[in-house]
């Protein structure tokens, strides 16, 4: 440990009194507790640039009193004080949302969180393995801050991938790598400078995304849904100059905006000069029918502004995540958002490099396909097979969660659930403002659980719901 | 490698010819190179949807028009077009900075880059085997998204560093992990909800996070500086409600504020209800003197928002930076951000509390105290002894820089040392409006150059710059 009073040449009190009286005055309040070791006479001295004299007395003084005992070693053991220690007032802070967050999940039994994803199957080894590798590169840069856009081999890496796997053509220059989808969406604010300005987004939708919008002084023109996705006429109402938008799974409905609406949205948006934000969040995980390729594909005059994230496909741990800009703007970020440092560890996006390089990130997503698929294939049926026609299911083509509504509240379920150990979430929030059909749907992650613990998971909500519907009557 | 192409039932036009027109095109456009391996017949049923059939067909009629040939076991590989490639055009980003940085960077021999650290004194392996014990946790979180202010731990071990070292006394609810100062300073101009308010900075000031307030909407009120720092009659006339200040070393120049000034600079905020945004970021590193203890180890009013970063102390590749909130904005900042994900990587910050709770961080900084004092001497007498008094050295208290300046102009300067190898900087930028005194100015970072580069790279400098003033006459 150091320490770091403030002493003071100039004052009458002797500089050992000063330090003696700091230390004691600390050990009292609790700053420095009972069996912690005074930092050596010597590197006191080094560090307070005093002489070996004046740390001493101060020490000496500090045992003579009973506050602290000499140890072997030239050793200072600070010893328990006789009355209980009171931890200085101004420490105290009410923290609403830790502790809960932490007592819950710790007992739930079955979460079916939805953020949590599928960890059984993640490749540890190989994953661990790039880490030492990208850790074991000879090249400086990495260790600093390295390019403010992100790694260029891994841009490059993205730029294939996206193409491959999403039919987005763009260059390595288009590309800004970003710690999480809620950072891009930041740096996209001041890019586009939208404080004041108004953004439709899809109404429900990701709230996550939106509070990010809301912080930095945007407005929000909620869009509704149709069975399709999102209200076109309602959208063009709204004369919103940026619209962020889910097409491929709308959040958290699920459903994907189909190729004749996506056309409709991309020519209006170039006649109407209005840049999209295409969140493209967990397109990877789709189990019906034929890929769509991306609003961003289809993107022929540069509306579309790409976001996508390794969080789905691959850990949100690794927290990174992607824009792709339309040339124009690629050119405007330098401008403006150029003297910003990267903010993901060079280390980090190294790894996910050689990841990717090496095609594990392929062969990654080629096999949690088959996972999620059979997981949501799991709950699914489990649903049917437990609640029959009492509960319908919304979202069976979104990626890593399915919303279940029965007639019942929504709050009151989750609470039975709870109590028999299962989790399952609001939805609430996202919805702008409070919304009737709301109040009667949960939602339901499964990437974090496996096959068995579903069919568990929903065996034990029929019992809660079921069980206590009885009660109700 | 995967192919997302656009297909469509109810065309005419049938699938295989789709998808074999998609193929083509993208080989002709260089979307897809020669020497590619198509993916295997199964992994694109699988993919697209299709039948084994639909795919062989295309398959087929590519290889038949000599656009591809087959491989053994089923591969098909893209063979070289006769015509030159010509990339799609609007593949095309003019990009002003990133090819001209690295051009420059590699040419110079001894790069006096601010930024920079002392890699050759790096804990590589100690640092390794924390990342690697991370990654062998037992503990999933580590693999998701983590707590959303960063790792309770790292946060705790944080607690109790600032106050050894910086006399700072909080609890780690104050804290919040960050990736980066930038990124702290975009969560506060949030927070407070900066935009279109006023925010005071030091002029000269830190322009990386000028910046960030500019990007937030907020206008820049510029104090000018004294001998001992920040101007406070200037700053009371601004009647600002935030100031953004560097008060152990100021950026760039140096100086630290003295205790008097500091005493009366909390008064003041206190009294007018401001809030001071200390930036820590390199007081680790002093050479002469006592430490003094941060502005926020006197801030008994709640005033400081105090900024630290490991970019310094420990390695910029870690993109891990900290706030310290006022007690009462630590609630606020739960209201208001509490939906962010942290934007840091679980992993990083796991293996950095490992760091310092095994005391290698104590360590580390103890050593590379001494490291940087050796180098900074070296520079300070390199520079005396091979300009005498044609060399007047500013900012000798700063950490990890000094400023030169001569009567000369820096930017004639800096281009006749780059000629020689030696590469230095302008300061220009840190000025918000043109100013005189920066023209004369010239920035060196030593914290990357061994003490042997720095009395080469600065003879060199002597070269460059008497040779060529003899020219000049
Ligand atoms: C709609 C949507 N976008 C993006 C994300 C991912 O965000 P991040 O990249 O910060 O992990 C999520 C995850 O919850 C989401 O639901
Ligand atoms: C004044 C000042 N603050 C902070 C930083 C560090 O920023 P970061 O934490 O983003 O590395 C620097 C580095 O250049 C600086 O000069």
């Amino acid at each position: 440990m150091e320490l770091t009073p403030l002493l003071n040449k100039q004052l009458k009190t002797p500089l050992y009194m000063q330090l003696y009286q700091y230390i004691k005055k600390e050990i009292e309040t609790g700053g420095i507790s009972p069996g912690t070791l005074l930092p050596p006479i010597r590197h006191l001295c080094e560090h307070l640039q005093l002489s070996k004299n004046t740390v001493e007395s101060a020490y000496q003084q500090l045992t003579a009193e009973g506050y602290t005992e000499s140890m072997p070693r030239i050793c200072i053991k600070v010893l328990p004080l006789e009355k209980t220690l009171m931890p200085p007032s101004q420490l105290k802070v009410h923290t609403n949302r830790e502790p809960k967050e932490t007592e819950q999940s710790s007992a739930a039994t079955y979460d079916f969180k939805y953020g949590d994803i599928d960890l059984s199957h993640f490749p540890f080894k190989t994953w661990r393995r790039c880490l030492q590798n990208a850790l074991d590169s000879e090249d400086h840069d990495l260790f600093l801050y390295g390019d403010h856009k992100g790694d260029f081999g891994l841009r490059s890496e993205l730029a294939k991938y996206l193409f491959q796997a999403r039919g987005v053509r763009c260059v390595p220059e288009q590309i800004v790598i970003c710690s999480g989808t809620q950072n891009a969406v930041g740096l996209l604010c001041q890019l586009l400078s939208m404080n004041g300005r108004l953004v439709a987004a899809e109404n429900p939708g990701y709230d996550g995304v939106r509070s990010v919008f809301l912080n930095h002084g945007c407005a929000i023109q909620p869009i509704g849904l149709e069975t399709d996705g999102i209200n076109l006429s309602q959208l063009a109402a709204s004369r919103a100059k940026l619209v962020y938008i889910t097409p491929s799974h709308q959040f958290p409905y699920g459903m994907v905006l189909p190729i004749q609406k996506r056309l409709k949205l991309l020519e209006w948006a170039s006649r109407e000069n209005v840049y999209i934000i295409e969140d493209d969040y967990d397109s990877e995980f789709r189990y019906q029918g034929r890929p769509i390729p991306s609003l961003k594909a289809l993107d022929k005059k540069e509306n579309v502004i790409y976001l996508g994230t390794f969080s789905k496909s691959f850990l949100p741990a690794a927290r990174l995540s992607y824009i792709v800009l339309p040339s124009k703007l690629a050119d405007e970020f330098q401008e403006k958002l150029g003297r910003y440092s990267q903010s993901a560890s060079p280390i980090i996006q190294k790894a996910m490099f050689l990841f990717m390089k090496e095609g594990f990130f392929e062969r990654h997503i080629r096999k949690m396909k088959k996972v999620y698929q059979e997981k949501h294939k799991t709950l699914i049926s489990a649903i049917k097979t437990h609640f029959g026609n009492d509960m319908e299911i919304i979202g069976e083509k979104a990626g890593l969660h399915i919303l279940m509504k029965t007639g019942r509240r929504a709050r009151d379920l989750i609470h039975k659930a709870e109590k028999l150990g299962v989790k399952v979430y609001q939805v609430s929030d996202f919805w702008l403002e409070p919304h009737e059909s709301s109040s009667s749907i949960v939602m339901a992650g499964f990437g974090g659980l496996s096959a068995a613990e579903i069919e568990e998971g929903i065996s034990i909500l029929r019992k809660a719901w079921l069980s206590s519907s009885k009660q109700e009557r």
